[in-house]
C-alpha cells in the first residue's frame, strides 16, 4: 500500500539521494539511447514522475511491457533533474510490472481524446489527465464543505434517501418499490403498495431541506450532504438523474444571515481548493478554460452585489434586450436573465431576494408586502444560479394556510403533520439554502458538461458503471 | 444566526462579567423564591446553560410561557455558578420566547421516555438529551473518518446510488423505476423496461466496491462512504433498508496490508470520537451501557488477534458449546460464534483470515490452496462482525472463470466487462472492505437498536418523515 510519503505527490518534493519505492501508472514511456524515460503517476498529482531506467537494468521483454497504461513498481535513487518542471527524477535500481496494457487494445493511448469518447470508458477515464485533475478538485471539494461547516459548529446530518414524503413533485421523482414489475404487469390490476416495502409509495429524495429543517430546531446550525434525485427526461449538459446537495439550514437565522453565509461559503469553497489543488486548476486552464483563474480570483475578491427581484426585472426590462424568454414583473427569471446580470451587467456575483410568492415555494417566509418571499438567489459569472435559498415560514398559521391552498395541487396537509409541528413547538424563524455540488463543480473546473464531474453520471438512458 | 463563540457549549467556557446572547430551547424552568431557573440547550453540548431570570425582569405570561421545548433568546451577564458542574450561568437581562411549547400538547416532556416512544416522534427526538448525545456522536464519527483517509492520501469518490450492474443480488434490492405502476398493473402486459427512465431495469446500489475498483486504478488510495440500500424483509434491531457504508481501496496492496489499515481505522475513529465528544459518551455510559468506555479503551489498547479461518473453526470446535447453527470447516460463522471468539474466548478484537471459497463472493482472491480466499472479517466485542473486506482477484483469467462459473446463479459476463478490464489493462494486486458505519455508531454509543443511531431510519413498512 502506498504511505503518504510515497505518494508521487510527496516524492517530488523529497530530496536528490533519497531512496524510494514509486508506484503507479504509466503515462508514456520514451527511448534514448541506452536509457527509457518513463512518466509515471500515481493519480496524486498532475505532474509525473520520470523514471530513469538504464538499459539493462530489466530485461527487454520487461521494457517492451512499460506501454501507456501499464502498472509498475520501481525501486531506485531519487537524482536532480535535468529537465524542468521537476527537481528530481527517479533513477531505478529495480523495475516490477504488476500488469501490462496491450497498446494494441488499451483505449487510453497518449493523445487528446474527446470527452465524450472518455465518457464511454467511464472505467479508465479517471485515469487521463484531465479527469485525474477533476476528481482531485471534487475531493478538495468535499473537504472544503465539510470544513466551513464544521468550522462554524454545524452539525452534518444523514437526511434520508428514500421518502414517502414528498408526494406533491412525484412526477419528477424516481420510484423506489420491490414489486414484482413483471408479475404486477401481467397482473391486470393496479399495484397494491399494502404489499410494497414501505407499505406505501416510496420515492428518492429531491431535498433534505424539510428533514434538516427538523435537525436545525434541535441543532440550531446543521447541514445536509448527501444524493439528490430528479426524473426529469432532460439530455442537457446541465442536469443528471443523480447529483449531489449541500443544503444548510440555520435556526434564529434570517435572510440576512442567510445571505451573508452563503457568500461566505462560496468564497471559502473557492480559496479552500485553490490552496489545495493549485496544480490542478492550472492544468484545467490551460486545456479548458484559459480565463478559470480570472473567474476564481473575481469571486473571491468581489462584494456580492444584492438586489431584488423586483429591482433586477426593472434593469432587465430597460436592458434594451431581446429576450427568449420575454421579462416582467410576476415572471420567474430564466438562465439567459440571470446571466446577463451577473456576467454582462453587474459583472460580478449577485444576491437577488424577494421573489414573487407564486413562482416559489410554499415554506418560504411571506414578506409583509403580500406579494413577495424572503428567497434568495445567488448568481455568479459563467453559472448563473448557483444557490437557491430562503428564510422558511415559521407561523404556524400562515404555513398551514398555504399547505391547504395547495391541496388542488396534489398537497396533502396529513403529510406535513410533523412540519407543521414544529411551528408548534419551539418555533423560531430560520433559514437555509442549497447549492448543487456539481454546478459547483463545473464553476471550479471549467467544464462545460455536468457528466465530466462526476464519476459516473446517470442521465436518461444511461446508468453504465 | 448562531455564532461559533456564543454555542452554549462555548459560553460554558467563557469568563464570569461576560455580556452575552445565549439562544436555545428549554429543557426545564424551575421556580424558586422571585427568581427562575431555566436549562437552556442549543444542541452543542451535553450540558445545559442554566439561566437565572429575576422576577420581574419579562411579564409573567412571558414566563408561563417558558416551559419544556421552548425557543429562547436570552440576553445577560455570565456569572459564576454557585451549583457543581458549571462554571458560569446566565443572568438574564433581556428574554424573548420565539415559540412556546404548550405543555399540553408538546410529547418531549421532562421524563425519561422509552426508546420506542421517541421513535414515534422522530421529529423531536433530537432534542433529547439522548438523541443529542448520538447525533452529536455521529456527526464527529463521520469527520473522523474522512480525517482518517484525508490525512493518509485517500481520494473520497463518490459512487453511484443508482446501478444497473450488480444485477445477480436483484432478490434484496430495491428497484427504481419512473414506469407507471398503476398503468402497468391495469396494462395485463410485463414491464417493459426500454420505457423505464435508464431504458433497462435499475436498482439502488448496495454496494459501491467494484467502482471503488476502478478508482483505486487510478489514484491508487480511495475510499467511499455513501448510502447502502438492502430490501431485506428483516425487522430486526440490527437491519435497516436505508443505510451508510465506508468503503476504502487499496492498489498495490495485500490482505496483511488490509488488516493492518481496517486494525488503525478502527483505533482512530474511537480515539477521535472520544476526544471530540466524550462528555456525550459519558451520558451514554450512564444510561444506556455502563461499560461503554471501558469497551472502547480496550479496542484502543488491544493488538488484535489474527487467526484463520481454519484455526477459528478449530477453536469453535473445542469449546465444548452447543451451537444453535453447528459448526465445521465449510459453514459461514454466525454472529453466536464469532462473538463468542471476541468476547468470550479472546477477549479482543479478532481478525480472521481465508475463509472457504464456496462461502465468499467471486471477486475475492484465491489463495495457493484452491480452497480458501484471501478474506477477512474484523470482530469486535459485543458487537460481531464490524468490517468485511478481501484482497480482490486481479488475475484476469482465474477472474474470468469465476464469473462463467456462476452463470447458473444468474451471473453475466457481459455486465463485468469494465470489471475485466481493470484486469487487463495495469492491473494491479489490490485490495478493500466494508464497514457499517450504524454499526460502528451502535459500538460507539453503546446504543443497542441501530434505529436509534440514523436519524430517519427505514426497515419494512416505515419510512416515515
Amino acid at each position: 500500500m502506498i504511505q503518504p510519503d510515497s505518494y508521487i505527490r510527496s516524492l517530488l518534493k523529497r530530496s536528490p539521494g533519497e531512496t524510494v519505492l514509486a508506484q503507479g501508472w504509466v503515462k508514456t514511456r520514451r527511448d534514448g539511447k541506452n536509457v527509457h524515460f518513463i512518466q509515471l503517476n500515481d493519480g496524486s498529482s498532475p505532474v509525473d514522475l520520470q523514471v530513469v531506467l538504464d538499459a539493462g537494468v530489466v530485461p527487454d521483454d520487461v521494457v517492451a511491457s512499460i506501454s501507456t497504461g501499464a502498472c509498475l513498481s520501481v525501486e531506485g535513487e531519487l537524482v536532480a533533474s535535468p529537465g524542468k518542471g521537476q527537481a528530481v527524477e527517479l533513477k531505478a535500481r529495480s523495475l516490477t510490472v504488476h500488469g501490462a496494457a496491450n497498446p494494441a487494445e488499451y483505449p487510453l493511448q497518449k493523445k487528446k481524446h474527446t470527452l465524450e469518447t472518455l465518457r464511454e470508458i467511464g472505467h479508465l477515464r479517471a485515469r487521463s489527465n484531465t479527469f485525474g485533475a477533476v476528481f482531485r478538485v471534487r475531493n478538495a471539494l468535499v473537504c472544503a464543505i465539510h470544513k466551513f461547516f464544521q468550522d462554524r459548529g454545524f452539525l452534518y446530518v444523514h437526511t434520508p434517501v428514500i421518502s414517502t414524503s414528498d408526494a406533491e413533485g412525484a412526477g419528477s421523482m424516481f420510484q423506489v418499490t420491490t414489486l414484482d414489475l413483471d408479475g404486477l404487469g401481467k397482473s391486470g390490476k393496479p399495484a397494491d403498495f399494502e404489499h410494497d416495502f414501505f407499505k406505501r409509495r416510496a420515492f428518492l429524495t429531491v431535498s433534505g431541506q424539510l428533514e434538516a429543517e427538523i435537525f436545525a430546531h434541535a441543532f440550531a446550525n446543521v447541514y445536509t450532504f448527501g444524493p439528490t434525485f430528479r426524473a426529469e427526461n432532460s439530455n442537457t449538459p446541465r442536469h443528471l438523474a443523480e447529483f449531489y446537495m449541500i443544503e444548510p439550514e440555520m435556526a434564529f437565522c434570517d435572510l440576512q444571515d442567510n445571505q451573508d453565509l452563503a457568500e461566505a461559503f462560496l468564497k471559502s469553497q473557492v480559496e479552500q481548493v485553490i490552496a489545495a489543488c493549485g496544480a490542478d486548476l492550472d492544468f484545467l486552464a490551460k486545456w479548458y478554460d484559459p480565463e478559470l483563474r480570472q473567474t476564481l480570483d473575481a469571486l473571491l475578491n468581489a462584494s456580492f452585489e444584492r438586489i431584488t427581484y423586483t429591482e433586477a426585472i426593472a434593469l432587465l426590462e430597460k436592458s434594451g434586450r431581446t429576450w427568449e424568454f420575454p421579462v416582467h414583473w410576476g415572471v420567474d427569471m430564466q438562465s439567459e436573465h440571470e446571466r446577463y446580470l451577473t456576467e454582462e451587467l453587474i459583472k460580478k456575483p449577485v444576491i437577488v431576494t424577494g421573489y414573487p410568492r407564486e413562482i416559489k415555494a410554499f415554506y418560504m417566509r411571506g414578506n409583509d408586502d403580500g406579494q413577495t418571499v424572503a428567497a434568495m438567489d445567488v448568481l455568479v459569472p459563467r453559472i448563473g444560479e448557483i444557490i437557491g435559498g430562503s428564510q422558511r415560514e415559521e407561523r404556524h398559521d400562515v404555513l398551514l394556510e398555504k399547505i391547504r391552498a395547495m391541496a388542488a395541487h396534489g398537497m396533502r396537509e396529513e403529510n406535513y403533520w410533523w412540519y407543521l409541528d414544529l411551528r408548534r413547538f419551539g418555533g423560531v424563524k430560520h433559514a437555509g439554502f442549497g447549492m448543487g455540488f456539481e454546478r459547483m463543480m463545473m464553476y471550479l473546473t471549467g467544464m462545460k458538461n455536468i457528466r465530466d464531474v462526476i464519476p459516473f453520471p446517470r442521465t436518461p438512458g444511461n446508468a453504465e458503471f
